[in-house]
């Protein structure tokens, strides 16, 4: 139902989760959802996740194609001090500028870090591409940044957090969708009929159907999406008018 | 470091999750992980994931990019009873063939379900592209099915795993890459230096350094991986060598 929602002001993002460990298995990603969650929240629409390897093609690729897309894209991993974290360098390389360490980072990294600490491992962390707006972190205070309509972020959880937060007073942000749920106690067959009859009458409601596996039996969570709370509302009272009488849901 | 570790009769993977409900944070994905791990131990290298949307568009291109460049692709989610599940059709779009009611299908699906439990909208579930093979399913009889090099499974991640594990016997499998992790009590710029030599003097083996932050401490995983387990343990031998003294680790 994606392209029934999507109009031209909208404000759009991919997201480019960047590591050879996801793909692995070693580590499982936490990051998607969060950052869903966060723009659903804050009216952007994410429209698309790639994970990608550690590796410079792969990342440069990804970015170029993302970031013509959608109005941002987000980037998770690859900015620490090891040999491995290329990530601000393939940005760079992307976007076609220079990459440095940059006196602002260090500044900042100063505040966490003794002088003598500042070995060159750490200062890795420093390098921005060159026009980068920087991302302050209070975690770890080793920044992220931003270049062009490109946010680059940590990979480990509470420090993209912190770096999510500290960038989204400065996006720029569409119309926010809401949501209703309804929590029904019978498999998706069971209100597949209702629900597209509902969609047809309400073509501007973007309804979705989620099914479940809970406790031995199989339930469905209906869910109406849009931007028009009045709207929504009556799709709601729609599709409940016409479920089935004998099955039960709450929402 | 992803390139050393590539080689011509390498087995790869691509993997699409589709769903608006993953994209809009609703739902949070569990199937990337638990097939990573999978492919992982069966000798198959994932080399990129996508999420998109349940949109026709978005699915063809993401389908048919990604079963060009790799040896195999997974999707999951999209394939229920619901008029919101349109992956089976645009995977029949995306090879240019037909798809129909499968007598195969609901031939299995008779296994759990009364004739008239058989409804249009269950039956939609055994829908199946022309030309495809049927993978069933125990959990919930309704099948999943593979075309060409792509693996079409449910998203429920208890019946996607099912489906993962009837299909896996089929795959044909690589070389199996073996990993050894150590547990550094360190942030990762301490270890960068000796890690970046460690990595010249072994170049075929993947070193990777991954970060945490635990118990108000950060934290260091290195990981070596490699096909070949005797070069690893040098490898690691070599690593551990180099690690400063005045750090701990295990491993």
């Amino acid at each position: 139902m994606e392209s029934l929602n999507t109009s031209r002001d909208e404000v759009t993002a991919g997201l480019l989760v960047i590591g050879d460990e996801i793909l692995s298995g070693r580590t499982k990603d936490k990051n998607i959802g969060f950052i869903a969650s966060h723009c659903t929240g804050i009216g952007i629409r994410l429209k698309e996740v790639r994970v990608v390897a550690d590796d410079e093609t792969a990342i440069i690729s990804a970015v170029n194609i993302l970031r013509e897309a959608y109005t941002y894209v987000f980037t998770t991993g690859g900015i620490g001090p090891t040999h491995d974290d290329i990530t601000a360098d393939s940005i760079a390389r992307a976007f076609g500028v220079s990459i440095d360490i940059d006196p602002r980072a260090v500044a900042l990294m100063r505040e966490r870090y003794a002088e003598a600490d500042l070995t060159p491992a750490r200062l890795r962390m420093a390098r921005i591409p060159a026009g980068a707006v920087l991302i302050e972190n209070p975690v770890s205070k080793v920044p992220g940044f931003m270049i062009g309509n490109v946010v680059v972020m940590a990979g480990v959880p509470a420090i993209m957090q912190a770096m999510l937060l500290a960038v989204t007073p400065s996006l720029k942000t569409g119309a926010k969708h809401f949501s209703e749920s309804i929590h029904v106690n019978a498999p998706e067959s069971k209100i597949a009929f209702p629900l597209a009859e509902a969609q047809r009458v309400f073509p501007e409601v973007a309804m979705g159907s989620y099914p479940f596996f809970e406790d031995g039996r199989y339930g469905t969570n209906l869910v109406l999406t849009s931007a028009d709370t009045a709207l929504l509302a009556r799709a709601r009272a729609e599709l409940i008018a016409r479920l089935p009488r004998d099955i039960s849901f709450c929402g």
